[in-house]
Formats: structure tokens, sequence, C-alpha cells
């Protein structure tokens, strides 16, 4: 059904004559014609506006042609459908203007009925699967529960995320209440978005590496992995802790298809603590992207050659920086292409 | 001849009846007596005072007894007296308004005789053994060559440092030029700091968890390494990078004698890569430390067990958050005070 589905059969394990390859935040501000999208429509109209948030989800593969797309939505949609503010400000990021700070602002954080409030993103998914045309799967994603938690909690980007932190080392009881509420919202909304149209599955624990490997699993894998077993059946499901690679151990052992690897941890270690035989994603450093494209060839061949072809997926550790020179992604990704074993 | 050696014995490697303890940013904002002296001086009056920086090195010591006073300074009074201009700026941290950016940059980059431009910091070790009365060691410190590049780079803070990145990844000359440069000042610095009374030596490289395994060896361990080879006969050197699990192999082989952990790393993790047999020092989550403090204790004392009461120094994973309570901080040292194998 899908024509390309290198992607897919990566996710299942399958022998396949070149790695896939997409990069986290294809559809982004490197890209002149997401520029050009984003000076006339604000954060969220772009997400809310099926035409635009389509559009902007094609972009980067009628340019490059990615093995995969990747919606183009926002995290903190979850938050905002479960009535708590989110505003994106400009040179700033995310604002949380009331953010969860007691027992009684959890109570207040209401479970939504998500065929509803987040409707606009199903609609997106059908118009963005109608560009595709079936020629490559299209991913849907959501943050961690815990990742959610450091929004609505810190009220905003943060390096340590110490508020957050503080109120679940302080306030447990709420903390997992608060979690769990997300969580069920995510699998609600993610079995929504594979109904419409979605082909696997990404979770994003961008501030998973912020906690000890003791806390990571009281207040972030948890949720994370209740999301996967509630998905498993519904489409593939990656699992992408940043900093988390004192968790790969325990990630392995669960139902996800394939777990994301950050630059930090080498191929050889990812495939060491994950026991050698899962789908892994990753790991290219986004700041390497900044190399001179011939440099960069070089050492996506030599990514590949270390993680080996199968039973991978090509991608960055983290989100592709707004200052890459579009020749330079270009290089990453024909680089892929170009593999012979 | 200091009378309380237990920081110098474990740094040894000798068997003792507790670990040390001692947290990273003790003298720091979580103390009334600290926040007094802040808002009458500025940053770098306060470090350039001796009165003052020796003042702030004991007041944590005369409130919670630690076993290891760590001279009040910053890692960037390195750039200063190489003539980049640093400014502290209020909430937000520091400014460098010129910036590196290109080889002539570079050039321009000076090495300056230590013993002139960082006077006062000698002065003030000597002020600070004074009030110390060979109680306990005293700690000098230096920023790692890559992580005092990244703010010469960058300017200011960041999440990614991505600016630092690209010029090392697009300028690797420069980059190594400047590297060389900060390398011979700190080594000449620390040898100073030594002969006016430091008892030992840590090199904190905040930001090398940023970079890949191989861009970390290239870009921040080389250097770091040959501090610890310059100094090594002078003091024991500790070595503390952030994030950088993925070197403590690396750094287990060195003339180091500890590595820092951060709270990522587990204590198994930590002994099983550097081999079992280096002092490590580490590696308390510090936004745990806003838990209870009968929990605190609790997890002091399993940190213990887990580390080992020897070759092993009680510290925070990174430094002490500002809003942590004072009889919190007071808990974590009074655990390992009351410890009993």
């Amino acid at each position: 059904m899908i024509k390309n589905d290198l992607f897919l059969r990566a996710l299942k394990g399958e022998t396949v004559n070149r790695p896939p390859v997409w990069m986290m935040r294809q559809a982004g501000r490197y890209l002149p014609e997401f520029m050009a999208i984003r000076e006339k429509y604000d954060f969220f109209t772009r997400c809310r506006t099926p035409e635009l948030a389509s559009e902007i989800t094609v972009q980067p593969i009628r340019r490059y042609g990615m093995d995969a797309a990747i919606l183009f939505s926002d995290i903190l949609v979850i938050p905002q459908a479960m009535n708590i503010e989110v505003q994106m400000k400009p040179n700033f990021g995310p604002y949380l203007p009331n953010p969860v700070r007691t027992s009684d602002d959890v109570e207040r954080v209401c479970i939504p009925d998500v065929t509803v409030e987040l409707d606009y993103v199903y609609k997106a998914i059908e118009a963005t699967k109608e560009l595709l045309n079936n020629d490559i799967p299209l991913i849907g994603f959501a943050g961690s529960p815990w990742t959610i938690l450091c929004y609505c909690v810190q009220g905003q980007g943060s390096k340590t995320f110490d508020k957050a932190k503080a109120f679940c080392f302080t306030n447990p009881i709420a903390a997992h209440t608060l979690l769990q509420k997300i969580t069920d919202t995510t699998i609600a909304y993610l079995k929504e978005k594979v109904k419409a149209g979605c082909n696997a599955l990404q979770i994003f624990d961008s501030w998973g590496g912020m906690l000890s490997p003791t806390d990571y699993q009281e207040f972030s894998w948890r949720y994370i992995n209740q999301i996967i077993e509630a998905l498993k059946d519904d489409a593939p499901v990656i699992a992408f802790g940043k900093g988390c690679w004192f968790a790969l151990h325990t990630m392995a052992q669960s139902n996800a298809s394939a777990l994301g690897i950050d630059w930090t941890c080498s191929a050889r270690n990812a495939r060491y603590l994950t026991g050698g035989n899962m789908t892994l994603q990753g790991n290219f450093d986004p700041a390497r992207l900044l190399s001179p494209p011939m440099e960069i060839k070089k050492m996506v061949t030599q990514m590949i050659n270390e993680f080996g072809k199968d039973k991978y997926i090509v991608n960055l550790g983290h989100g592709i920086l707004p200052n890459v020179p579009l020749d330079n992604a270009k290089a990453f990704i024909d680089a892929v292409k170009e593999y012979n074993a």
C-alpha cells in the first residue's frame, strides 16, 4: 500500500538494501519555504489549519525525498486540549501563564474528549495523506508524559526544569495524578492519529535525561511504557529519550518497535545497551550538519557502518538546527541514499 | 598538616571510616550570609577582593562543616585575563560582548602573565588559608578549555552552544589554536594556585556532554588531559565532565586522582565504566535536595552504600540550586557524617 516502505520494514527489523532516513524537525526553520509560511501565520494557526500543517509536512519531502514524513504539530497541543493555556512567544518559546503547581491545580486539569478538542490534528493527517499519495509513511508523535509535565509545571523552557522536579519530589502523589491524566489523554490522542492515517508513532522524551535513573523509571518510563502497551497493536512505536542512555537496557525490554538514540551514545554503546537486536534510530549530532557537505557524507557513511544497515533508521540525535545550510541537509539525506553495503 | 584530611585521603584511595563530603557551589545563593554580601558587591568585586572571596569561601564551612572548601571564584576569570571582556549580567548570566568567531579573533587572544593578571586569586587563596587555619583542605578550580571556548565563542550561556560547535566544526584549526592558548593559560594559573596554597584542583567540564564521544576526545578531553599531566605532581586533580559518562572509560586511564560523576550515571555504572578502582565523586541530583530532609538522608546513605565508602567523595552531581532550604543542605552533610559502614 505504501510505495516506499523502507521505514516500516526497518521498524519490523527486516533486511533492507539501505537504511531509511528522516530528520527530526525536518519540517522546520532551515527551509526557506517553511519560513515563507511562518512569516504569514503564527504558530498555532499553522498547527490548526490542515492546509498549512499538511503543506509544511510535505515541504522537506518535496525538496529532499526522505523515507518518512512527520506531521507538523507540537507536543504542547496536549496540555492545551487539557485546558492548560499554552502560548508560543517569539524569541522565547512556549509560555504557560498558569502553570500547575499544587494538588488543586492538578485536580482542575481535565481529560478532554480528544476526538473533539484535537479534531484539527486528524484533519491535518488526512490532508497530508492525500498530498503524500501513499508514496511514504506518515509519522504521528506526542511528547512523553514527563516532558509534558515539565512544561505544565515549569511554565516555560528551562535548563534544569527545577520547578518541575521540585513538584515531583515534594508532591509525588499529585505528580503521578497529573502524569496519569496526560498519559490517558495521549493514548486516546495517538489512537485517533492512527485511525486518521498515521503509519507509525514516536514518543519524544526531550527532558527524560534530566532525571536520575531511579527517578526516570518512576516519573517517565512507567508512563511511556503504558503508551507503548496501549498502542503496540495499532502502529509501530518509536521511543526517543534524549540523554536517556542509562535507561536503554530497560527500554529495549519493551514492546517499542524502535528506540531513538542521541549523539552522546556511540553506535557500539547503543547496540550493547539495547542487546544488539532492536531497531535503533539516530544519532547524528545536529551541530555536525554545520560541517562541510563532503565531511557530512563521510560521517554519515561511517555512522551507517557502525550501526549496521539493518535494524537501523538514519536520523539526527535531536532536531535539525535553524541555521543548517540547505546543501548540508541534502548531503545528509543523499549520503544515505547513495549508501552501498 | 591539615587536621581533617579525609578528603585528601579519599583522593589517594586510602581506607576511611566514612567518605568526605562537600558540595559544588557550596558557597552560593542558598546561603543567607552569601546573599547579604551579594547585595552589597557585584560579582567581579566579590571575586577580586580577597577579604570577600575568602569570607564567602568559608561561610558554608562555618555553617555545615564540610570536609573541603572550594575557593569562591569563576571559571571565566581565565578569558578575562586573556583580554576577552566578560560581563556578569543580573538575571542573565555571563555575557561576552566581543565573542571569538574568526581565525583573526583567535590570533588576538593573548596568553597572559597569570602571576600578574590573576594576582587577586592567589591573594584570595592566602586569605582563605588563614581563615581555614589548616582545619580542612582548600580546592582550587578551573573550567575545561572546551567549556571556556563555549563561552568565548557563543558569547553567553546556551542550551546547545551551537555557535561554539559550529566554530569548531567549520574552523578546527582556529579552534585548536584557541583551545591550546586556554590550556597553556590554565596550566600556569593552576600551578600558581597550588603555590598559593590550594591542596587539590578540580577541572569543570560543564559542557563536555554537548559533544559526541569522538568530538569530545578531539575538542575537550585532549586538553583536560594536558592539564592533568602538567599538574599531577603539584596537587591531586579531579576531572568532572557533566554528561560525559561516555568518556569515563578513557578518563579512568588518566592520571586524574578522581573523577566527578553526574546523577544520570548510577554508582554501579560509574564503577563499571571506570574499572572499579578509581576514586569517584558525586552524584546526588541537585534537585533531590528539594525532597524532605528525612528522605534526603535515606538517599544519601543509599548512595554511599552503592558507591562504597572507600575511594569515594560525597558530592552533588552538579552545583547546588539557589532555592534549596538550609535544613535540606544540612541533612545532606549530616547524613554523611552520621554514616556507619
